[in-house]
């Protein structure tokens, strides 16, 4: 017998409340065997982009078959379609307001349907908690097998949103920006080896880094590296450049944050 | 084979501890089958109400034969009893001290027990957590199977609190109050549609709704309906009149919390 | 069928971002019927005595054959060794910097290996990210029963902390310290009951105990006892002197918190 399927949670909901709670007892109503994961409740309310960061950057470490509900949903109630998304090994229940994006730029084989089949929602429907109403029910049954054919029609205009890019400049000068702020209060940017390979090469040319204003001027290998408190540049495990401290807190020293400039060129 | 059985876990503890961990590992110890879902461990410290709140609006959801442990128990180690109530479907673990209330105000089938198997705790018994050594041991022999009426006498004279009721005056003013205040924000009331059924009609006749000295003008459907910001009220997913903004914090633009006024009248 | 074996997890990663889902996901890829269980992810960041105290305090409540990994690691990345301990019935997966020294003291039986088995790690290995990419699977392999042999070669070199110990001087002062606060603002001392003897008599006799330069004039047995918002002295779950306050923060009303100092006498 194989073991029962999994289905993770990524929202904006906080811990707070028993809204979480909740929808862990409606999974659990319809598909008793499930077995459910968080992987975050802390994406800022209504951030569409940082829900499909936390996403797409955990969804690739869940075993095949895993079904992920992701809803960050300042839509609910509205027009928005709610939708499910396959891609061979995964399958998604997310609000189409492009929190899946950044999924969806990762998979070659994507399917995404339009949710139509009212009668394997939670009834009463709010028009508040679909998550509750629209998004747990409808995993429920994916865990239980039901195809994803038998929820709605294929789509092919769900809605994208994206990343901020980083742009090279005619100077050679990569302008990037923190597009996180991690709890450990390390910058994570946008700025990826491709952007600029010159940070990312075993013995590092001379560049300039600089963030908020400031320069950084050490590429390092490891947090441990350097003094404690010192500021400088990694290859984080999100794939990206971040700008850490050595155990202490790079926002906080630098006084970056989200949306933080980030530049960077060879000085050489 | 059914599935293991439910048991889910509503305190005040807070998650930066290692009490909440330590409970699970005494309920696994005992019922190494059973699955435990966190409702949420973020109620204010002490707050029976908020307590009682929370259980009694996620309950529901859970399948026939989930155990749910409540325990906000400022009466720790005094001579308060703990208490295993039963409603058909659903049993509970908890102090005597109200913070089932609002469960039993919607049960007829209710049985309450006064636990009193010591040779079912945890030993020794600890003066200040009884979640790991009295709640948790007994929840997880309730889920092994072990009969409620082996626990203790049934009793009638269990504490109840009771949520603050809306009034209405001569003048056809509806006096509620603030509740809760969301993870979002939003502002969560005392006023139900039976209240006040003016607002909750699908063509709103012309009202009046003062919030902490605020007027709020509009009943929508969805959060999502008007402007940026806008506040208005809305039927909640408690059932209940929320004031709250669309992708904003109705609490933080009102300067509203729990407590607040909140009055309603038809202006018709 | 015995029951599927349990993960413990006690990190500093928060709950904010996506790390907690992503560890869990590699787990269940690689042990697809292990039961995870957090003890706590709100260890302040890079402070490993304080995860050497929660998971030192929770592990002995958990079944026989649980699996335990502790990540609290500002070295990561650099030359400490993973390590994985036994002890009869516990096993532990942690970085080598001390963070299980507090098991360590009070277990008998046991063997400490340093992991160097890389072909049982997550590929490729980040600099950033052991958790993920080491400690994660290696717990997960445990799992799925490879014996604690196949990792690496047994060590008796690893690092160890202490906490801080009351000293008592001639006068018969002891003098210690607050070691936490916990989240209802009671202050955890390093005081036991067998340093300071007196203080935990069922018949006290007269004493002075002066916490952050304030007096706190009575023991008592359970919070409940006392007016609310009074201070006193408890013997506290974790069988250490504790100074609290009824239904209030004791750490708010004396204005202490960790490293606070505890100076307790008899002064008969």
């Amino acid at each position: 017998m194989p073991p029962s399927p999994i289905i993770t949670l990524t929202t904006d909901f906080g811990l707070d409340d028993h809204f979480v709670g909740t929808i862990k007892g409606v999974i659990l109503n319809i598909a008793p065997e499930a077995r459910i994961v968080d992987i975050t409740h802390a994406i800022e309310p209504f951030d569409i982009l940082g829900g499909a960061l936390s996403i797409a950057h955990s969804y690739t470490y869940f075993p095949s078959g895993t079904i992920h509900v992701v809803v960050v949903d300042p839509g609910v109630g509205s027009q928005r379609r709610p939708i499910l998304a396959t891609t061979g090994p995964h399958r998604f229940v997310a609000p189409d307001n492009g929190v899946l994006s950044l999924v969806f730029e990762r998979e070659v084989r994507l399917s995404v349907r339009h949710i139509t089949a009212e009668h394997y929602y939670q009834q009463p429907v709010s028009q508040t908690f679909h998550a509750r109403d629209v998004f747990a029910p409808v995993a429920a049954r994916l865990a239980l097998g039901v195809d994803p054919g038998h929820f709605g029609e294929e789509v092919h205009d769900f809605a994208l949103v994206s990343l901020p890019r980083p742009v090279e400049n005619a100077a050679g000068v990569i302008a990037g920006e923190v597009i996180r702020v991690d709890h450990f209060g390390n910058l994570i940017t946008n700025i990826t080896p491709q952007d600029a390979p010159f940070l990312f090469l075993a013995d590092t040319p001379p560049f300039q880094i600089v963030v908020a204003g400031q320069q950084v001027s050490h590429m390092r290998n490891a947090y441990a590296e350097g003094e404690q408190g010192e500021v400088f540049g990694i290859l984080g495990s999100m794939g990206c450049l971040e700008i850490v401290a050595n155990r202490d807190s790079a926002a906080r020293i630098l006084g970056a944050g989200r949306g933080s400039q980030v530049r960077a060129e060879p000085s050489g």
